[in-house]
């Protein structure tokens, strides 16, 4: 049993070695990631049970993903295997002025060629507490779209919470593409990550009147899509760039009236990569623990995007006392 | 102007640090790697000018195998720049008893959706001498297959001496469709690279009578296909493998009526890629300075081969006076 | 339900990059192995699900090794979590005609503290076909030995298979200490892996005359010890030395009144560490595929021991297809 | 026809890895750098045609910085290669509190042989738009200073436009040294890059009356310059530092009677060789699409040189779009 | 002759690649460190002859920290050579908002059997003008406490100023074990290194009335311990934390009625560990030059502390001139 | 008191990883080597004190050296340090049938302006057994020259012994200014290392009479030798090379009228460089053990040689435990 199941692509990511080029190595650090298996593996670190679906070829990079997740805790017995190509992303680390770059290389990766036979999404879910998915998945072509509905679904029908992080990527697909599948899948959502721009844009949801700051105008429109998909609660993180090095973050929790938010803090980043994913993860893992605590879940959840970005990889692989000893600000001093 | 173009795929080659697997890895050697691309390479270091015909993403990886190529000396004008992916190959170097494995994730990478719109093949191939292209490349689909055929074409009307690569690589294609391809694009060419397979299974030329001796079929066969095609020569090079890390080859040159053999050596080996690609360019380069010397050509293909087995990468990157030195028997001293 | 368990010490395993020695390197490579986690982990790569009995520090350095055994697919919930030091060895690889050299910093390792009351015996041998140990963690002190003991009663309770792998370590305890206890195990034992020093020495046996040569006095002395501990099986292999890079094997089998020996395969090596538990692991998978054939068990295990060789790593992750191909004598052209 | 040529030495560059010291490596990182090398790579990656006029020893490590420059898009055939130094030098990342070092190796390396008949000057400055010299290529001692002084008399004559960075390093000659021979070519000089300490000791221009800032003795210096010399443009930069990761950057460009200020901007460093290189290249591209836009030659300078600071090895790489965007503020979040 | 005698356990250091956690590396970059062989070091390279007193296995890496340590000049004859396990600690990196880590693997190693016999001490000290140890050292069991005692007895006998830090370690002893030990070897000491907590706790010194500020408070605390055991100098540093790469540091000296307190500096960090050898090296290294000038040599001491920061590895291993011209502000641009 | 002094230049060392060519590495490891240095730290592996003399440049580079030698033993004191570049040689390690290649960077290093005013040789030859040069330091210029002649003589007033190894290198002289440098020395050599080649070319002996072997004409022409020059004994080694990690080796010991010579020993090779010297230096062992043992020195010096081939770097740190293990073929099986 597996208290936490989430899908998507997990793919092969390479990065030449500190703020190198790609034209200037001849070397890759490599790890593997992609955000509902980045959420899986913070959540196992947080001693969750967690399940991740997904599509990987059938040879050695698919067996290392394997060995990847399966080393951190997550159970891998529902990845599909078959097909030609991983996934892959390039990561050029910026620095200071210079931004990070993504370069993929995932067109016709395994998992687009994925398939419901693949899966028996009963046994999946069979009791299970949550079930996680994000707006890049769907954006992986039809067929992923079409599973991934599937496994809602499913999902819903063994009384699963779903979480879905919007998560839009114009790499990977256009607006009119993304409206139409999250517009589709929004009624099984019961928590959403998102920002202002998702419901607007990606939801069509218009401010019923106009607004002289950014925080009345978000709160109008997530009350509206709370209300419309009856989703429970909407979190997002709001984030300042001072360098590619160096960000600040708040973060937010609307729910029907009602609206938390943190302070801002900043802090210094070596891996960029998976921050949102892990504020996804820390706060699903304490709303499991309390489902009405959406307070408590948006301070942690904070915590562990914030440490999260001083962890080399895609995911957080914090544990839980970890980030307990930040956010009681116990501080930076070495341990020994 | 470039006394030789090619015309191929190159690709990004990430391999394990020595002979690690897949699965035990957080790091990858890179290079660039392609047979075309390695011809091209070559030659570039025995001193001729090149020109390396090819499609790559307009992306950070494109440029990388733009600066490996151009900094190995190859003219890069005549590379299109399109596409999302670029092809990759992962190399698990064997050992010993163990045989190195290549996974290939180049499925529909940019070359794949290559156009003839995209070359002035009249400007490329004015003033050259020699142009070479290998089976790997028919192999990549019918818009590889397309260009190519019309790039061979080019090329004999600009009387450019045009030399083919059978290398059948059954994971690319099946037997059927690369007899189509082959036997289409053999009566343009005027040197082949080839075994009596190629010639017996892929042209589908039988030996007029039985042999007992795999000598005198080769010699029957390949006979044949020089009458047949109005091949010049045919060479090829016959491995054994005592392991991974130890081989030996010889190697053979026809011509109509004549056939000449090396002896056999036996070496060390570091580097098992690209060993075809260097004969053929130690071939090509002789038979550069004199048509009509084929015995030497092959005795200096053979001797390229052998010594590109220690280089690391795809490609030899050997000066003549080296391989000079190595056919003088010269040594294995150090230098200094 | 695990098919195999296997129970001993899982160290951190420190070398110098390439061939260098301690005193010349700022860099170690990692890894983690023992014997009875390296079996436990080639056999998960068979296809057998594994569980390994240990115990750990509950700090970084077990943790690491806990997603080592896991990424690998070996069962870990049966590690107990407790104590200072990890157990350390180092090894310095040797070359040519330098022999490789292990140092221990194991002593007062975790497992040193282990107690029954750690482990759940009847739950961990349920439903289970086989159990591992060796000699190694008998040598580990008191405290192992009781556990270790008391794990193999459990086993033979719960009618799985015993084996033992003497695995005489000097360094690590006297042969006075070693007799009493292997002699004590000895009664449970089903399949053993030893020597004829094993058996004479350490168990006691004197051949029952004089013999001109090994075979006939490993093979009475074999045979007493199947008759007086009921054992159905003992392997062993014996290894030839060219180099600390070049060895052969050849490995035995015998049952009561029969044996069946293999040819001796020369062989180059990379990592001359667990070859001997490659060997065992290989055994009992074809043991568990059919109980009494052990001809083929034999042949099978040496072929796993040789290609281990060419493994970096304690452990061998090779997959049946691989041994199978070897086996045959397909070869070692790169496979592409 | 190459649009700029530049001329000078460029070294192999060595660096311990990361921040450790030359008595804690056994490893150094490399790369090949040299200040006109610099700014040859740079425009070649803005897109221009250059062309680096140099001597390297006709070894394998003369090779190495050829495939550096040619892969890096740098046209190499006038690069004389003879002699038997290559020029070395050491750099020791400084951070923080603790500054970078650099230690030179490159006494009597094969450039300081360099003679005029090794070079065709008619040939290389045909349809060449602009050469560029920096001060330290004029301390490399005698024969440098000569052939320096007769390219640029070439360059003069084939109408091409001349720009010289003082760049006086006090470890490769004295300010005797230095002022002879920069007075004697100034008047060769269309634009320069220097300093108030360039214009009031190396060329001896005192300012005309007492001032109480440093901005008005400047424009006083600079004005006697400009009229001394026939100079267009002086360029120049100015750096605060607080620390050896952080430092800010404000530069000015003076014409006749005319001066324009930049901002100052603070950033990160992760290699500050070159900065000042890259702050001449992006100069000279301006220039070169608009010779009288000294403003925004002047601002898009800046930028090359902060986003420098981000880049390993002493060369910018940058394509004009990222300098573009950094320009337009579009910030430093990750691209994907 | 040395001038300089420490005594200590110098121990193995590893540590994952840059930020990486253990559970992530196969890696890890190896030194060898502890406090008073840092502070051995460091005064070697500030030109003094220093002796380290100590014991490490009669293996590889008892040899290869003699090698470190004689690299950095330090006299390794005293070092006993026996005993099974070298002590081990594993660096985890901190960055910014996550802290460093070190876990100990230390228990039981050589040091802890150590014993008097295998010392001379009375020709260790002959001609000797300081020994120096820690806290630590007391901490590493009965045995290294008696013979730490022993050669604190021999050096006042030889009148070989004594230096003490405290350095209080609660994962190695209790408080209660401190206690005792510290105020044993008290009236031994003429200089030594501590907090307000050390004189309060360790050796129960009360503030003789209420304070309302912490600076007072160690003014009497710290005068009570100079008088009670002969003390001629309390000297410290106090942190503040900013993040684990940021800090700031000022430090402090006591003597009989006089403070001196230096300004605060803040900071970049690379490596935290041995900040505080550092500081002692300084403030030893400037009292050998002026035994009562405890200004300067606090100022000093600091200075080396704050550049410590900066090197990698435990030790420093700057030059005097480098920290005197940090001292004099000369600033952090790059030197060429 | 040093037991043995050398004399002669140690150079940084810098090679590409593993197999890789200059041109293809962005990396190099490093190391120092240089003849007598590496016989220097072979002497102290075998617990002799030894002393080098030579001359660095007063910067990092040359600390770097001397933290080589020290961290292995070697007293450091008798370096000169002033001058600017350190020699430096890059290796390109050969593999199978390319050769390994030296590519010298280290014309005009620091030490070819030593000086005699720079050593007080009358303190260093105080109570020394040995005293060690070759032919490669005599071939570094006047001033090296003269100064070595200088240690010589004053070698031999202090009854120390003198050998000599030829090491004639073709890059760094002519044969006519090593004929004259080295009879000048002859006169105070007492053991020499050297061929055929050495003493008939070099010395210019010429055998009394036509032999139809080797061996004959070898005894003759050392015979020769030893009588003029008043030699005790004539060392070398034959070496056989079947690739650039395969040779043989075998060693011959010349005295009056007496010769021994060694079985031939073929084996794997992994760093070539520093064989000669390892053998000089088992040698010297021996003979100031026993000075009239010179078989036994000549199997021991053997033994070093070999061995040292599967050490990484220039120098032999084998102990003599392990050389002596060899000997007795206790053979290459893992120690643990």
């Amino acid at each position: 049993m597996s208290s936490v199941v989430t899908m998507g692509e997990i793919m092969l990511r390479l990065s030449p070695p500190l703020y190198h080029k790609i034209e200037q190595t001849n070397n890759y650090s490599s790890t593997y990631g992609g955000g509902e298996a980045n959420v899986a593996i913070a959540l196992s670190h947080l001693g969750r049970n967690t399940c991740f679906i997904s599509k990987l070829p059938a040879n050695q990079l698919g067996d290392g993903a394997i060995v990847h997740l399966r080393g951190y805790g997550v159970n891998t017995e529902n990845i599909a295997r078959a097909g030609e190509n991983i996934g892959i992303y390039f990561l050029e680390n910026g620095f200071g002025t210079r931004a990070s770059q993504v370069i993929y290389n995932r067109k016709h990766s395994a998992i687009t060629d994925i398939d419901e036979s693949e899966f028996d999404f009963d046994k999946i879910f069979k009791d299970v507490e949550w079930f996680h998915i994000s707006g890049i998945t769907l954006a992986l072509g039809e067929n992923v779209r079409r599973v991934a509905l599937i496994a809602m679904k499913k999902a819903k029908e063994h009384n699963v919470k779903v979480s879905f992080d919007f998560n839009y990527r114009s790499k990977l697909w256009s607006i009119e593409e993304a409206k139409e599948a999250m517009q589709e899948i929004m009624p099984m959502v019961d928590v959403c990550f998102g920002s202002y721009f998702d419901a607007n844009v990606l939801l069509e949801i218009e401010p019923s009147k106009e607004y002289d700051n950014d925080e009345d105008k978000r709160m109008d429109v997530f009350n509206q899509l709370i209300d419309k998909y009856g989703v429970k609660y909407v979190f997002g993180t709001k984030r300042e760039l001072f360098s590619a090095n160096e960000n600040s973050l708040w973060s937010y929790a609307y729910t029907k009236d009602a609206v938390y938010r943190t302070e801002s803090t900043r802090f210094n980043i070596f891996d960029r990569v998976g921050g949102g994913d892990a504020f996804v993860s820390g706060v699903i893992h304490k709303l499991l623990d309390d489902y009405e605590d959406f307070k408590f879940a948006n301070e942690f959840g904070l915590a562990c995007s914030i440490l999260k970005h001083t962890i080399p990889g895609d995911a957080s692989i914090l544990r839980e006392k970890e980030i307990t000893k930040f956010m009681s600000n116990l501080g930076s001093e070495i341990v020994r």
